[in-house]
């Protein structure tokens, strides 16, 4: 750990909101969204919290109230503003907010001189992917801030999708027991732990994700309308929000827009399909003659695919591996508790850190979120 | 109308969001409160939509789009943001709204030099009264996103309640018949009008309010817990959102204290009892033996009385007057509709615009409001 | 008092149901229904707790856990089956509730034998005309469960509207003062005391109520679709629940069909329209350029016009008269407590008991509510 | 297939229903749970439609309009009544539903007679295992209908938990890879094909249940209240209905008593805990520092432990097989598009039809679902 590669990964959140209004980072427009303020706070916290006030000698938090504004999950820490309120709170600004993560910026710089625990270290490893977490989340928020606005905003801080090969090719992988998991020194989350052996039987993986002119192809031929396709919550689903086709499309005299954070442009059909909901892509794959991956699936593929555009959904619930160990402490509470009612995504996105983006990475969402930068790769 | 009168109006509006930092200004805690940035547009729009697209030559409205994004209610215009979204509209910004008040400003006061119809003089007076009626709701809203902030910001714009005489009189109105509504040249409401007779049985009325040291007793006799004294509607409301103080008032090591615009205060038992609900005034009236005036005794009584400090609830349903006539087009959507559901107020408040106060005024709202400045004058 | 008048009256209320299978009994298929066999149960409980329990010799109560089962809103007499989950109670059953109702009559019975106190006498006389209160409830309640069923069942119980007259004429009454409320010795309910006095200003009032080929004609030109004849509250409800014609009515191949307790019929245009909430008859009114009366000139033109087929929504919310007394003890909660949000009704039903059609009777309902027969009377 | 068989069957079905009143069999408490009435029609109608109105030469239906009554899911065949409005269905009585049922058999036990094409036959027998099914369906819904009630009734039909071993052992299963799935000839569901192999890590489970003493120690330790120890759901889960205990179980006078068919009970503490949802399941393991088993754990276990007394929770999400095959036609409906945001449970209860007590049976609910017969066993 350097002090450069800390203070790098720490603007970089910052360079994300540069172009933010003041009126832009209190918004909180539902409820799975927070506000950009909050991920700066939050993210600060953790330092705060887990870092200086528990390690650095005579360290004097910034204000004594932020570690009740800004906890987000963690139970074990004290009360916390309840997340659907979390766009309530105009104060502290976003001016006093900046200057919060400029004072915990001095003073990890200053502790990261000094001599430090090898457990201490890990504390600050976890912090600086957990901001990078957040990185990509308030990527995923902005882009829903924006998104539902009559002005369609436009976020200066370039991601693009790029198009998909125009070949699909499916890459044959064999029936054999397989190595799962995360097996290096490298970091990885507790999620990813332990290494353990699967079967896998035979099976064939496409070499690139879903397009947007073949998903206008499903919608086209009635995708959205034939229940057959769908399971029984994700036709509920679509019927109660009267959803006819992914997050950001607007039909407008005929032709389909789609919101980027470039602003509304015409779908360019080339690119990957995203921001669909599971139940969209379990559809749409049902409507192929083919499915999804598993996560098992697509982790020992992952080697002779091209990935890193779009999370892709896996057929996969989010649950424990054989001998997963929830940590000690607080940050015990990181995954373990989310392992219920989730599906897990695979391989990065275009808003996801450059080291975020690893074949054992293991991501998860609830089956009808849209608003996360999400896409589509066929097995058969 | 003096163009001096119409920007000296104008400008009041922004001196009381003078204080506000743009985080504040998309606020909306509440369905029932609309973002300051919205009133600050809204009265704005008013005077473009009404006043000089329809009779200012040649006039360019300052964005085409605003019409739509600023409309409140007038379904007679066009599509509007639906209520409960406005504070999910973070553009345009706060500074670009007040340009759009500046640009408006400069175009009236040009037009404002011109001839004018009488009837355009109408309009233009309607606005400014409408205007007005914001500055109030302004107040409203501003003290609710503050007031529920762990926070408590304060606002830099002074309005101060004064204590209420100590003596208690009440003053006898004979029976008889008495003429209620507006009746003399100056502006009124749509449901000031028209003037009528009433017959009036005797009654005493209160030459105070009701203080926060009488209301104090109300509830430490138990006062929130006997449904006996409740109307059936009440008595859910306030089990439903477990209500047991009036709205802003907080208890911190056994000791009440109110959240006011200057910050969170120890309670001042001589001021009068504020932001109740009608379903708690008529409780306490209950409790007290006594009851609510109707609005028709409130104003035949109201020249015995000092009023102006809190809006008084009244026992009567705000309904239309004999000869009630709604005016023809948009403007005629603006009270008969809410003629349902709402409950009469009577007197103004310190939240009031000076004439706004007067003793025909009927306020309006559903009984369980509480963030309005509302107070208790008692009636035996 | 005599035993007849009080076993005719229990018997009654008995032959309402005579055709109602067990299925029927126990559903609640909206919070505002109570199943029927609550209806039965209820009634009965009445007797036993204010007038068995407190006031005959060592009587022993049917069931000890009936009260509990049984009481409606008497927050007084202690805890209540919450009024939404009246349907889950299957048991006790159709028979043994009929038994509770034979053994409440039998032991009443005997107690009129008994020397009884004129108080006890009032009570009773009020659980007479609660009888038949609810004698109408059961109505609407078995309208209701029936008419939103696929197979539409049949009630044995004759209840028919008759034609209204063709003519249209309007009565004219002068301005004046007039005395409002009961007057004379017949039993009636503290909401119409005490007799006071009210100015009216002149009116003119239709001798028939509005039928269902001038309803027809009013939806027919757009009136469901037109928000300037709406209130904004009914505008809403309106478009919540979709609603665009009066409760019962379905269209079939292009014809209209109304559900009544005969089972599905065509639509007879010269009856009165019924089962409309106050919102559609506030809208009919405006589309027709009149309006509804308020109560008190219903009351005072009630000697000139025919009426008892409907009741008959005026535009007066449900208040106390001047002088007002809750009455003392748990009868007390009868009428005081729902005095908000409400509107009143005048006028009677083919639904109500004879003696309950009488023209100082005020009924009360929210103005959404449909169930009720009601009808439409105008005024100029 | 022989008649008697079919016979004996359905008789079963009636036969549970046996001790109901009228007023019992159309209740329907909360949204999972549907009326005994509608069980009765449900099971009865899938002969109809599948089987009868298919392949029975003229056979005559035997109400035209029972098709849409009393569908299901099957989305495929036409209109069906909402599932949350089961419950205000009071016709076709009871009665007429036993006559229904009648004719069915009746017509069925010709047809058997007749020669049968092995598809139809294929199609029959998926009839029977739907009609067991929905006999233990029955049992939930009845003891929920019953248990929620004031008057706590008993059902004349018996079934009884047994005591579970005093002594607890773990059977060690050793790493290695594993068949999965049903693999002889006899009846099983299309969700417990095809037979697969998978990888297990060495594990121990238990030899019997967790025990109403054990669960009681977890209560009065304070599971309920230690956030570490549950799912972030199931902590939501909990504080929304303030849930404190299994379901059925009531505090009396500081005892715990249980609600079984045979009435309100002391709590037998040598009981296998039962009416447990998966997030208490998974808590009770997290707190005995264990884990609840993967099913494919159970399942290669279950030859050495006893079960059948209870569903057991497993820790895996209701997902398909590899090479899992939805079924063509309607009945292709009937597991696939329920795979999603489930999870299994294995080893069948004893309300579970004796035939359907085996080893590779996947049942499935919500894992909040507490109504069924469920139980906890763990896995270290």
């Amino acid at each position: 750990m350097t002090k450069e590669r800390f203070l790098n990964i720490r603007c970089q959140t910052e360079r994300i909101c540069e172009s933010l209004q003041p009126e832009d980072v209190s918004a909180q427009p539902a409820e799975f969204v927070s506000p950009p303020k909050w991920h700066l706070a939050h993210t600060t916290w953790f330092f705060e919290q887990f870092v200086l006030s528990s390690h650095k000698q005579n360290y004097k938090v910034f204000h004594k109230d932020f570690s009740y504004f800004f906890n987000s999950y963690y139970n074990t820490v004290g009360n916390r503003v309840v997340r659907a309120n979390r766009g309530t709170m105009t104060r502290p600004t976003l001016h006093e907010v900046l200057e919060y993560r400029g004072y915990v910026n001095k003073k990890m710089a200053e502790f990261l001189d000094e001599i430090i625990e090898p457990k201490v270290y890990e504390t600050i490893e976890i912090g600086l992917q957990h901001e990078q977490q957040h990185q990509e989340l308030l990527i995923y928020d902005i882009k829903y801030i924006f998104g539902i606005q009559p002005t369609f905003p436009v976020l200066d801080y370039t991601i693009d999708l790029k198009k998909e090969d125009t070949q699909q090719d499916f890459v044959s992988i064999p029936e054999g027991v397989y190595n799962i998991g995360h097996q290096n020194m490298d970091f990885c989350w507790d999620n990813e732990l332990g290494s353990h052996k699967v079967y896998l039987h035979q099976y064939e993986i496409s070499n690139r994700l879903v397009t947007n002119a073949e998903y206008l192809q499903f919608m086209e031929s009635g995708g959205y309308t034939d229940f057959n396709l769908w399971h029984a919550d994700g036709w509920d689903f679509i019927q109660k929000h009267n959803i006819k086709a992914p997050l950001y499309w607007y039909q407008d005299e005929g032709k389909w827009k789609q919101y980027t954070l470039q602003g509304l442009k015409q779908l360019d059909k080339a690119l990957p399909v995203s921001h669909i909901s599971l139940y969209e892509a379990f559809a749409f794959a049902q409507w192929n003659g083919m499915r999804l991956p598993t996560e098992q699936e697509w982790e020992v593929a992952s080697s002779y695919i091209n990935y890193g555009q779009l999370w892709e959904w896996t057929n996969s619930a989010y649950l424990p591996y054989p001998n997963f160990h929830k940590p000690d402490g607080a940050l015990g509470e990181y995954n373990g508790k989310f392992m219920i009612n989730q599906m897990v995504l695979r391989g990065g996105s275009i808003a996801s850190p450059a080291n975020h983006v690893r074949h054992t990475y293991r991501n998860f969402f609830q089956p009808e979120m849209r608003w996360l930068f999400s896409g589509i790769r066929l097995v058969k």
